[in-house]
């Protein structure tokens, strides 16, 4: 039984947190705080708190003083602080934003427009991938949790860049979101009678999970790759699904891209290959810890279509930082997200 | 061709409004203003206007300025100065607001909170029903155009009421309104990852329309008659449906009642009575000005189910003001308003 | 550890239950059966079950065979025989349909056009509203799960009839439940593009649950009941939610109706009353097996209005089951319930 | 005024025709005909037809005898011999099917698994995408009204086709459609509780639009132009939206492709090509003969991205149909088409 506390609870990702930990066996939830609703219930946030499970959100410090794992939901330039503290504490930390995610502090300083505080600490932070980066999360103290977009992208292309059976560096990804990826916070996109019956795309060539996406999938492809990265926003609560276009080498088959795809996850839980035929759908992992992979192949072009599917909340989020806190606590990998999706 | 202009254009009835007048062959629309937004085009707030039916939104003086007859959608309290500008320079004004609706300043003062300016204004204006009160509202200078809610229950009741059918003077209503009912402003109930998925009735028993309800129902039935009025939230955009129970007279059989419905209703256009069997539903009049009305009976008990729908944003609000605009000025009551609703 | 079964696993409520009794401690799911899909995994019909949890549909021969708790999600008419064969052979059995909820085969035979096969088999019947029968579903060997609008109804209402705090034998119930309580068979009302964006009431003064609901509240109350009842059918995929009207008692006050909910839950862990001023709304017990209630309070005409609400598929049925599956057998009343709701 | 009639007047396509038609000035509707459903009502499959738009459903002849401008809204394969009668007959004849938009009979028999009957009749056929073949179908007598994908794809692309900045001949395209799209046949995929809260695509690299598209886009780039098309089933009624993405010719730059798009539409009423920034969404063309365009470039690529959108039912068919009618009979192109779309 470990203390465990989340800064940064008062958000969906820290409230989606809260709601996984309540059922994980191994853990104590000691403070949850958040910046402006210190002092507020969570259920005056989120009523179905109400009841059995609420609690009352404190200071961030007050975090940081119990807790011995610590999670953070912050908006970026906000976590590195927190994540130094734990370092000097010889606590674990966990950061679901975007601070410890970026090898290069250049790309951060382009994409967020933000300098490292502690450039000491990003020598130490892993990328939270949990099915790629498995041995290094064991080991870890300071994580990175993958971004939505990121963890259905670089899962989706993991086992093809890996064995590098892509014909061109230039992949083109059509991603989809809910609206639960834009947050708790009120915006025009998101007011109902604008956001209902309405489809779009958004930060078209400027998303900020653009490097973090080029610089994974060049990690497995061991060369540089370029991606599309065009993100739409989808009226439904839950769930991102990216579809992407990718070119066969010329002597790869199809069948041996899906051999690959099985034989890589074929131990993975959370990691569903589809049967050939079948297509991915996001009803079909929302409120799991699944990503869904279905494999298509256009033969007229010999061009590979790859559906990647998860819930942008729980494995795109809180679930699969679960996922590393128990590679890093030496827990049962699948403790606290054995929750089985409904289809219905 | 009349001049007309729209105080409040950039909320969704004045929105609405300035979209149905496009199309309506007898007027010109000379100004349309908003205090927040002045000098911008209105497709900047509701892009779907880009293009040929852009317009520049301007000062509420300019509409005053311009325009004969003269529509307003503010918030309560800020309409009947216009009103008085209006009556001095002999200009039709109909007010899409709550100022001109209610007979008595008592009930402005109670539901409101607010006292009448001008008083004598309030002796000339008519309650913009526009089947119930067609004759006052052709002679008419100043309309309160009705409440959504209101328009919805108050026509459902009509022939029952004005034909003393009903046994008690006790009847419920269980009302429930798509979200552009709550209009422009960002909420947390619209907020799309909350409402969508969601339902939950609000302002139980202390909605405004209350006493709108009351008034004009008493008028028809000629007595006292009282409401439980609960309005709910429904996940839709379009759309106010109400359940409405009364109690018949023992000697009033359900045949009778709908032979009456159907006469009553028998030589308007807008005001659709579905044959028996068939369900009023909020998808077949939306966008469109028509009021469908259904009628059950419960045998057992003795008691009729009205069923009454509009959209909330035509019949509701602006469709039914424009109505109220050819009769004023004398023009086909259909004019502008002949939008055949989709099922699908 | 006991063997349970599932007869009917094809329809929404039984893959709900297979859902459900997945992540239960103390079970061990031996069998599920489907009449039309025998043969085929039950993935093929439900792809959300792909992988870890897949499981082959069988014959219902099958289950009867291997199982020791046996629960039935039938059409009514068909639960009867296997009902028999449970009791021979000393089992026990959980009848999600109609077949074991109403006391007078009268009943069963004027809304079911239907006859009892075996009318001492309904002598043992217990009605399994788990908080009310509690002690009687201990004992019980065969539960009629109560219907989905009856779990709302008759936990919404019965701490106030069982205190007999109502002033009239009447009570107006307007229900509105999620697509999901129309079950996997397609039709033209659930159909995406009518039913998207649309709200209707249905079988209105005919709906089959009414018998059950006038039976359960007239036990309560210890006198006759009777309800108008009117379901219609919300755009959203899952909940209840209950809007009730009933006068007062006139020496009765507000405040002593609110303790009288409050104590009676006080010890219920799924049912909870919400602070006064709170309103229910079924997403906040959206894939959970609570059921909130709020209470209100029209002053002006001293009249209640109840607001209860619950996940059909789970307090309106799958979950209830479990939970009345957990009295029978001795196991916590919690396990396998635990499901936190998300409010986004 | 013409005598129109409509063939399949009772698929969502023919009954959308018929609700445009209605409003139509230069038209007079003298039948309509659906196989299944002859001598009912329009308004009991769609009840928002029920009143004073009402009309029976007749026999496909009646539609022959009756009328000089046919429509036909029919599965593929039985347009052919209606289209021959008109020829004979000296009657103008448009196609919403998929029988006269191939030009190679080849095409049609490998993607529709048929041959032609009448073949000669294909020598007449006009492809009805308005903006593009306006001067054909002026003159054509047969016209083979474009598929919805195809429409927004095609208006998409023809600027820079035709001006032939693209530099790959391979095109990727990712489209999205509402459920309409899917007709009013029940299916699986349209039933509520699961095409609700989802998102999949379907057909992939395998959909019949595909040699439609291929077809028009290389007659446009006076080249062979392969696409990758990708189609997915959106959880909204309406709606087509396509992303596409194209690598420009090294030489060419932005600011020269938005001109040119510009300079192409800049007289075309139906098509909106948005300011530099904005975001087409289909929310803003629903209901609405428009398709909005927006263009955005990815610099560190050199690649365009168009998004094209249009509502399915009306430009991506009926008023597609009703466009080419206006062009073939001398009516003002725009007669019947002035829907002004709502933003809400």
């Amino acid at each position: 039984m470990i203390k465990v506390g989340i800064i940064g609870a008062s958000g969906y990702a820290g409230a989606e947190l809260y709601r996984l930990l309540l059922n994980h066996k191994n853990v104590e939830i000691v403070a949850i705080s958040s910046q402006s609703y210190a002092g507020k219930m969570i259920s005056d946030l989120y009523p179905s708190f109400y009841g059995p499970y609420d609690m009352c959100l404190s200071q961030d410090q007050d975090v940081l003083d119990k807790a011995d794992m610590i999670f953070a939901s912050l908006p970026h330039g906000l976590s590195e602080k927190y994540a130094k503290v734990c370092e000097e504490q010889g606590k674990k930390f966990i950061d679901l934003g975007a601070d410890f995610r970026l090898d290069k502090e250049s790309d951060y300083q382009q994409w967020y427009q933000h300098d490292y505080q502690y450039p000491g600490l990003h020598e130490k932070q892993v990328y939270g991938l949990s099915e790629v980066n498995r041995d290094l999360i064991k080991k870890a103290t300071i994580i990175g949790n993958p971004g939505c977009y990121p963890t259905s992208i670089t899962l989706g292309l993991y086992p093809l860049l890996k064995n590098q059976m892509q014909k061109d560096e230039k992949i083109i990804i059509d991603s989809k979101s809910g609206t639960t990826g834009a947050g708790k916070s009120l915006s025009e996109d998101t007011h109902f009678p604008k956001c209902n019956e309405s489809f779009h795309p958004y930060k078209i060539a400027s998303h900020r999970h653009t490097p973090e996406i080029e610089q994974e999938l060049s990690k497995m492809a061991n060369q540089d790759i370029q991606v599309m990265f065009t993100p739409h926003l989808l009226p439904v609560n839950r769930g991102i699904i990216s579809t992407i276009y990718v070119s066969l080498k010329d002597d790869v088959t199809f069948d041996e891209v899906y051999d690959i795809y099985h034989k890589t996850y074929q131990d993975e839980y959370f990691v569903r290959v589809l049967p050939k035929g079948k297509v991915a759908d996001l009803k079909f992992v929302q409120y799991s810890n699944f990503c869904d992979i279905s494999l298509h192949y256009d033969e007229r072009y010999h061009q590979l279509i790859v559906v990647s599917t998860i819930d942008n909340m729980v494995k795109g989020a809180a679930g699969q930082a679960i996922q590393n806190m128990n590679l890093m606590c030496g827990f049962n990998e699948l403790e606290g997200l054995m929750m089985i999706p409904a289809s219905f």
